[in-house]
């Protein structure tokens, strides 16, 4: 870099970002939030950041050799790019084509509502003091903090220091009436003029992976007034958590920028639920954060390099109380921060949230739930104990890894039917536009399909005897197509390959390894569990069968299946109006029990059972089996099991 | 103001300040901390910010009727003006003369030592943790908070949510052996790497509206290790408690400016400190602060106007701890800041402190003490009861009101005495140079040395019959010479007037109001009392038997009185050392009475009588009538006598 200051342009968006020569694109498009995806976070191996070069091409570094075995020779002489690998030495347009853009994802943010005592841990008291005389000059502080002793039983309570920075002329403004926001029943952390009694509002941050979920909710009430949500910025330095765990080892600079961003996007978030409802930045005494241990630590500003380190610890895993004005947050300058606790490393505060969502800790019934993500959190339990896990299900259900793949934003296929007799395809996508790609919850369906279809074997090996021009050979191997160029809004066939295939099965053999592996360690079988609950996003679109099929969970009869959408959400929303829901929040995280899948003799060959479809042993499957045989689809045995 | 910039050059210092045309020479003095005395604060009261304009007169404004007044037709025709009073429109070059500045005081910081535990608020343990594994992958503050608990016994901690952010890798750095700083006994505030644990230090900062002290102590051993002082910079916003709270009611960024020079010079003087003595700023763990209650709401940027306002009430009573990065002191930023408490709006930390440091908490003897300043404080009772009050001695002195008044700085009458027979005098200077001003223990001197040698009667008033050249009659009224021009630093006469007389009667008659109030409201008499404690910077260079002559306290035999210096200081010490004196502390601030002198019923009467040197009932001083007596100087019966 010579030092030199650029400009580099965005199409279509407009973005300009002014860089020095030499930063590379997916950097400059970084810096102004160009709208351009990056799943490895610029580690040169997704090759997602696909962009195209307008103009002189002199402009820009020569393609280095990742970009020729990643792109093929003709795109090279339309000009694509790899953004994470162009450098830039003099001012260019940057095109990014629709298959690298994030685009609008459909984020889902509602989950079940679970009822609780309304009890939040923030409590506002009105009061009416007696005037301070010669006779009486009793300190201000001691004057409040004796009347709510003597008028509401209120006793042993600390004020924050900062309350009492402009105390006094609060209290002789409207003729010492005023009213006191207590917070978890001992600090003072507001004095307020008048009564304010009817104004109190909390919030609640659910921190994805992905996405960030935000809910203004009335603590008179307990009811939801607002929610909004949106992508979650950090995405820009890699799409999982061990992109971003990498990012922060950068330095203290770059762990810093991973947690501002994050508090940028929540105060961002909470300007819009304010302004839709005409609430005060000052009525919002507290918010509440759930998220994976990362995203936990990441939001906190704490160093989060050792979640990726083999024993995976966490900084800490009880629950955290910081003031908003220490970390940043936007809501009353003495407000509380309350970050709900932990249980592992790769087990965070939105396990602990779906397990208060699900009210597992609470239940006689056998539950066995799944949080489906990057890491699928998986756990099973009742009142009496609960085991947790985690997946490495890969980001592959969110589009990376997966030729076509793409998150669940306009145009994704999100379900697919495949006809057994013609193979003829029927696909339904998001916002009904036209394909540009494949989202999830329809791998999933396609996975399912090509099996009952007999387009893949028990082995998921693609049969190429098959009559149908839709399986194809090509030089990179055998795939399906699913909508030809005449059909989608990229003008190329949307395929799904062997390839492809194989990474739904890795992650839907995490998932299995894991649900399987606690239901052994639980001595428990299928007919045990109670209920499935399937949380998540993604688990709400998904087609609880067409998973089963594939071998995503074991064959737990369907009626026992709850698809419960975004229960971190509910858990959070819980914990801000009930104090009793932090307490068991804080219990759930105490005792529930993580089970290291790494660390468990029959993991290995679990795992390898459980990337059969359904399963290596079909006779764990008999719903299943019957269903394709039914179909004259699978008179296949599988090609292995190992004994576990 | 026309919004035009120009300088104004300070002499002799060559201190340049750029203001807004308009400005005046107060504000662009303060603006660059040019040593410029302002007793008032710029109320155009005290005619104490007397400067001389060099050069073109033309760049300021015209005299005022104020300065007219106040300044001599001489002076004026010289260049004198009055810096609150004049504004500058172009550039200019001020001369601030000797007499206006306030130089170098003598800042008296030692104070008597009383021992007490060593057992401080801020511990250090050293630990070897168990390294965690995929069989315990418990999370680190949890794993650390366990071995507390398992090696140290200690439980129920909390753990300082700042502390989490960098606690990873200090755990790994070192092997997993850390040192924790634990902060009263309950809150982890810091984990350092390795054993630490010799390295553990702690701040006093003393507060007095005129002076800062600063001590470093070493917290292993509890001795102190480097002390320093300065003037507290608040001085150029007015010298007395009453102005400053005014210049705060002016806005919330003068109030916050008050705030944070204090913070500065905290900061500026812990600077010194750590540099002299090789301490890190981040081993100083604790800082505790007294002063007395505009200081300390001041300090913690508490809003203060209404602790001038009837019935004074103070924001708050008991003591604060307040996280250091919090209010921005440069300790360790986990560090706590803890105020000690106060009493009563004009009886503050100081007094606390104080009483903490004579033991009168501990004591079954009668203790009278008072800590002599702007505002006197004075309190009197044993282990059983104490009572406090606050006198408004007012500044005279400290230098203000009186014609040649000064503080305690170079070039200072300190000492006076006057012989009987031929009236002439005797002094005494500071750093022993031509004297320039009168400071406060050589006024007590003089009103004594009056009295004894027949200059002033009974009444304070200047005998005009006797025969004596220094005695003279001016235009302004009579006055009394104690230096003649050819002997001063300022080439003029320094006298001591009727009116200088009256403003001392002024600030001893409020002194033994307070005590003698006391002592009734007690129900003791001169006998009664075991000890007298002279407290204060001020306190500890007055005669303490001249002191009495005049009535400033009651005629207690001289052998019961002690002198002991800053004890605001040592009560600072013992709070940072130990524990046990911050618990004494808090139950000192709830159990003091405070006696508000204006509403007693014999306040008025008490006040008058007290006017007469020494008491205008002789029968009450005994001793001091009969020396004067025996000296042949004191036939006159006091002029009235109040019954109370």
């Amino acid at each position: 870099m010579d030092g030199k200051e650029i400009e580099v342009i965005f199409q279509p968006d407009g973005k300009r970002s002014r860089v020095k020569s030499g930063t590379n694109v997916l950097e400059a498009a970084k810096l102004v939030g160009a709208d351009l995806a990056s799943i490895c976070g610029g580690k040169s191996i997704c090759g997602k950041c696909r962009i195209i070069i307008k103009g002189n091409r002199g402009s820009v570094g020569p393609p280095t050799s990742i970009e020729k075995s990643l792109i093929s020779e003709e795109d090279l002489s339309e000009g694509y790019r790899l953004a994470c690998q162009t450098p830039v030495f003099s001012n260019v347009t940057v095109k990014i084509p629709k298959n690298s853009r994030t685009g609008q994802q459909r984020l889902q943010i509602e989950g079940i509502e679970t009822p609780t005592t309304l009890e939040p841990s923030v409590e506002k008291y009105f009061l009416e003091l007696p005037k301070p005389s010669l006779q009486d000059p009793k300190a201000d502080a001691e004057r409040l903090l004796g009347e709510l002793q003597i008028q509401k039983g209120l006793i042993n309570l600390r004020i924050d220091p900062s309350v009492l920075q402009s105390l006094p002329s609060i209290l002789r403004s409207d003729d010492w009436k005023v009213t006191v926001v207590l917070l978890q029943g001992e600090t003072v952390i507001a004095v307020e003029a008048g009564d304010t009694t009817n104004r109190i509002f909390g919030y609640v941050l659910d921190i994805g992976t992905t996405k960030l979920a935000a809910y203004l909710l009335d603590l008179k009430s307990g009811k939801v007034v607002a929610v909004t949500s949106s992508m979650n910025p950090q995405i820009h330095y890699g799409e999982d958590v061990i992109a971003r765990i990498t990012y922060t080892m950068k330095g203290s600079k770059e762990k810093f920028e991973l947690h501002q961003v994050i508090i940028n996007s929540a105060n961002e978030l909470l300007k819009q639920l304010v302004e839709r409802t005409g609430v005060k930045n000052d009525e919002v005494y507290e918010a509440i954060v759930v998220g994976n241990t990362v995203m936990h630590h990441l939001f906190l500003n704490i160093d989060p390099q050792f979640l990726g380190l083999s024993p995976y610890t966490p900084a800490v895993r009880r629950g955290i109380d910081v003031k908003s004005s220490s970390i940043g947050m936007n809501i009353n300058p003495h407000g509380n921060v309350y970050t709900l606790p932990v249980i592992a490393g790769f087990v965070g505060a939105d396990t602990v949230a779906d397990i208060l969502a699900t009210e597992t800790h609470k239940r006689s019934e056998l539950c066995l739930a799944f949080d489906i993500g990057t890491n699928t959190e998986v756990f099973l339990g009742n009142k009496d104990e609960i085991l947790a896990c985690s997946c490495a299900s890969g980001p592959a259900l969110e589009g990376a890894h997966v030729k076509h793949g793409m998150r669940a934003a306009t145009g994704a296929i999100e379900k697919v039917t495949i006809d057994p007799d013609t193979f003829a395809v029927q696909y339904w996508t998001v916002d009904n536009t036209k394909p540009c790609g494949i989202c999830g919850s329809a791998m999933v369906d396609i996975l399912a399909e090509m099996l009952k279809a007999g387009v893949i074997d028990v082995s998921g090996k693609m049969k190429r005897n098959i009559t149908s021009e839709r399986l194809r050979t090509v030089s990179t191997g055998v795939e399906f197509v699913l909508a030809y160029k005449d059909e989608t809004a990229t003008a190329e066939d949307i395929t799904f390959s062997q390839k492809d295939v194989r990474e739904i099965q890795l992650a839907k053999a995490a998932i299995h390894t894991g649900t399987v592996t606690l239901m052994k360690k639980k001595g428990v079988n299928e007919a045990d569990v109670d209920i499935v609950f399937i949380a998540g996003a993604f688990g709400s679109y998904i087609d609880p069968e067409n998973a089963r099929i594939i071998g995503m969970y074991p064959e737990i009869p369907l009626e026992r299946v709850r698809v419960i959408g975004n229960a971190a959400g509910t858990g959070g929303r819980m914990a801000l109006v009930s104090k009793a829901s932090i307490a068991e929040a804080e219990q759930i995280s105490r005792k529930v029990k993580y089970v290291e899948l790494a660390a468990e003799a029959s993991f290995q060959a679990e795992y390898l059972n459980s990337f059969a479809l359904p399963y290596a042993d079909l006779s764990k499957y008999p719903e299943t089996s019957e269903l394709l045989k039914s179909l004259g689809k699978y008179p296949e045995k599988p090609p292995f099991y190992f004994t576990i």
